[in-house]
């Protein structure tokens, strides 16, 4: 597997190139006979689409997709599910002064390194753009587990230094600032924050936080395909995470047992935890709490600001990064982890199905 | 893959359980050619075998390796290497009274709701003895990379709240104190704090940093199996662990691209960077400087102090865990990192040789 | 993996239907640095297009591709290929009839059985222009072998009960009859034995066969990945593939050893066998002489003769196909074959890179 | 993966040579449980363990399962089963003669070309002790498809020219004769062929068929994993198969279309095949008829007469191979072939499970 197919049962395959003639993805692995349209894809795609605010890239692309396969009047049939967006709006003059210059902290050095020769406008293959593919794949996910009443949300947690108050936490603030926080106040001081970058020519990180309820307790694959494994892996392989956390994360390593252990109650009935300090996840498998996952997101590299580099002829340069890129990445990545968490959920759901043999028994007796 | 295999085109399929027969692993893909023997393993599960200081589990276990296949004359074949260590000094009768009762923070309830029953002796396939197939493994991996003069090492960074001092590391003290740091002052900290935990009936939680030096530019897929993504994997899979970081992880969020970039510089032939808060990975592929990776422990859920918890019954009851559990399980933790590190640097390096038609004809043309 | 995926280390992810928007391939792990356009892959395609004679369909479709990533500067950039061939010239009012029927020796009725439902409009997803996709991917796999002086060549054996003569074998034969026979004398035979059929109102099968030259020995990956076996998944996951054969074949099983063991013999420098009934694989393993296999396929199930069958409604009914179907797959699907083995090739091909530690020392000792 | 690990949902993962310490196999994917112990294995290996009659190697091995990991209190745990058997009665003094020699028919030549060197001693990895791992994986696979009422049965239906008379098919004949042919006539002609083969230090081949009943419709995937594409590679990857077969196979070739197709019937309530061409697969999906495979295997490579060959300095030598070696490998490769067939048809039957949302939605809507 070369690096563009994800997932086991449910896999997604993605192509494409920032100035390439589009993104796309192949989404392979659907069970059929889930309703299904452009309609349910677009909205998602919506969210990280570029141009909504003064924080984002100013530039301005429609990135409607086109659903090119695999659904017949309405429904999934269990074939691929091909989506195709095409490139528009592309500037690839602002990208030929870069040809030769390595950007600090982007991928140009070790694409380079690695294939000999890169495609430089825009990024090529490590762009951004590549994570529309994503969003697409995800959305299609997201239909497939609120048909079994499972939501994912993603959200800023935090903008740079200013945090979100979990006091202050209302859900439809996060679509209503431009920043994705749940959290008017902190919207207001990452507000500040993110201008003084913008003017200081610097340029901002972020953490992002998703949740997932209803899910049932049992999925995640032990040993080594862990709901909190695939899930580090989903998050971590969108470009500029740095780190992934579930539940309490770091916070976990300096706590003790008698603090951390999330007690068991019952009401004779129904089992659930006093505390959800693990984030919903009990050896790899998820434990029927809320799901609770973290990734914190490095400040865009692309600055204005002067700043040393080398050229390919392994000479010092100096370089000013001009063109339209975004202040801070968390707003448009915000979708992308909710698009890679649900489809990472979706396809563990899937394995999960023949984890017993009352499972495999019940259905095989009603297909005679 | 139902969860027991890790790994692309270099594998390992691990099995066993706490009190079963024993534990192993059949490691696939290593190339032929490859020096090794039992003495080549022994010592890294030497190093996460219990019973070797007051602040680890008070188990006997020798943990003695045996390589059933693979290896013929001293050298790898091409065949799969099979090891197994066998079990010995299970105290099963210390798990009856656990048998209905699901633990706080381990993995009782949810093998339950998944696979509807569970091996209840020593936590089964969710136990920590699992990770000697992973030693094993990376043993294997790390002799490979070594080959190509590439290390790997794994210590504390921080046990419970007490966090090594930068200024203070010593590599070789990771190997004098109890607790794998390589800060002495750090250590006698650590052995307050833990002794501390112990008498409260008690435990701790703790970091893990990685770091692999002499690793060449080019490894890592993109787009899903970066670098970062696949160790992101690796570590999460290791049970406990509730966060990983590359470089800077989470202060990176805060952090701003004026600071967080690192420049390169060059002196005409190398191209190097003058700081390494990426850690070692750009794009999700390795950048040449050294590889920093961070992973946090939970503290060790099985604690002598007595918590609230649910039977099968789904009744409500009270639970003390007596046994001999390993207060913090940082200190044997740290190998188990070393290995999983190891083994996916060497799998993403076997992937890395068909990366460019250059390195292809290099090889075919020598073969006829 | 649920399908549509191809391969380990190249894979092609297809996707599309007959009647939909189009058909296409993601083709991942290509190595950077392969020199390619859409000139490469248009020829493979135009071999399998329909309309070229009397003795396949009389659609017309230009199956023109469209190369929408991976390319940059004329040369592979390591990035995923994705190829496009939009569908056009599509009947679908010709299967409104067909909409509740189970047409005899096709996959209507399993397709229903298994996901309760399907498009029926040309035969959905499991109609034969989902080669297209395969032939794609296959010209690009055939441009990268031929960069190793490997070339592989399909044709047709046999025509119903017409086989070719081996005497009379003549390569330029191939591209010279409608039946892709190398044999001209056959080819005649051929001519009047399925205008009978196509009178009769009924189709004919026949067999394919493909040979590969300039493989080095060692392609092919023990146990379970063995060349013959790869090769046997490749071919008889084409649509009406019934057998597949290497070297001998099922002749094999009634002859001894001493008739069916190719001898060795030497020059004191190469290393040649004196006969070829293993036709190249010896343990699974390539051995440096001529590849071949072969591949039945059966009579055309569309045929406008009246048949029994059922619907939908489990009621017997009686069926003329209709519309404009091949009389016979093989011409058609000489390319197909010839594209799935170059495909398997190239990608144990680029296995076979990490087969030995001295290659990696060698690739990697280039890259510092 | 390195070619030593089979299936997709459910997996073996096989290790072992002739003379190392012994064979073993970790079948991973298990759903749990499945009522299981050693008892439910062994009879698998003594249906292929040699010494059984004067037609196969005189060899003396217990090939004594021992059942490591996976399974407790009689049921499997969904975790790896571990399945271990120690090899004995090597004689590898037998090989020390061979070890510069290249035999013909055997794999010698082309490990060597592909690793450099071998593990010269019995066929090392090579030897069709490797098949052990896949009887005892595939008897769990065939335990799981009884508990679904699915049967599987291998047996020969042609020894070297004497092929078995199916309207003399007695299935109980299959466990009387030393060939496992269903047809007593036939068993008396091939002792008569065999018997002369042995005479003059010749070998045989021969053709084993499997049938499976009780198969549901709906096991297989398009595109590529279809059901006889899977089982295609399934039985190639077995060491001497040259051919393999889906119901008619390669006379379906001759056949024209009018009578290929098979009719389909429909008594109102379910719907049949009136014939069964197609061996119970169309458009390489099962359809509930039954499934009919064969596979050819060439004459064991191992003679005593004098052949032709090389050794590793390219020298011409002659060879007469002694030793205790089969005559014919068909009579033990029947549970091999049925085996794979089991693991096969059991790996797709997981898969199917995700295969419609109404199968999910019936499924999570019991687990609440």
């Amino acid at each position: 597997m070369a690096g563009s197919i994800y997932g086991t049962l449910l896999t997604m395959t993605t192509w494409g190139e920032s100035h390439g003639k589009g993104v796309g993805v192949v989404l392979d692995g659907c069970p059929a006979g889930l309703s299904l349209c452009e309609k349910d894809i677009q909205p998602y795609l919506d969210r990280r689409r570029p141009g909504q605010s003064a924080y984002t890239t100013k530039r301005q692309e429609k990135d409607q997709v086109e659903l090119l396969s695999g659904v017949f009047e309405g429904r999934t049939t269990g074939a691929p599910i091909s989506m195709l967006v095409r490139n528009e709006d592309q500037h690839t003059a602002d990208y030929l002064a870069l040809k030769d210059v390595y950007r600090p902290g982007h991928a140009d050095y070790t694409f380079d390194a690695k294939y000999g020769f890169r495609d430089y406008r825009g990024g090529g293959r490590s762009s951004a753009r590549e994570t529309i593919a994503r969003v697409a794949a995800g959305a299609v996910a997201a239909k497939l587990l609120q048909t079994l009443h499972i939501s994912v949300q993603a959200y800023a947690a935090a903008i740079g230094p200013v945090q979100m108050d979990r006091n202050r936490f209302d859900p439809d603030e996060i679509f209503r600032n431009p920043f994705c926080l749940p959290d008017a106040k902190a919207a207001g001081l990452a507000e500040s924050f993110v201008s003084g970058c913008i003017e200081q020519k610097d340029s901002a990180g972020g953490i992002v936080e998703c949740v997932a309820d209803g899910l049932p307790a049992g999925l995640g694959e032990p040993v080594f395909h862990k709901l909190d494994a695939c899930l580090g892996k989903a998050l971590f392989s969108i470009g500029a995470v740095k780190g992934v956390e579930i539940g309490d994360g770091f916070l976990a390593a300096a706590a003790t047992g008698r603090t951390h252990n999330d007690a068991f109650v019952s009401d004779g009935k129904t089992i659930r935890k006093k505390t959800n300090h693990s984030g919903g996840v009990l050896g790899g498998i998820s434990d029927h709490s809320r799901l609770i996952v973290r990734a914190a997101f490095k400040p865009t590299p692309s600055i204005a600001s002067e700043q040393e580099t080398v050229n390919r002829d392994r000479e010092n340069v100096r370089l000013s990064i001009h063109g339209r890129h975004d202040p801070l990445v968390v707003p448009r990545a915000v979708v992308v982890v909710e698009a890679m968490t649900a489809f990472t959920l979706a396809d563990l759901l899937l394995q999960n199905m023949s984890s017993r043999m009352e499972y495999i028994q019940q259905i095989y007796a009603s297909m005679q």
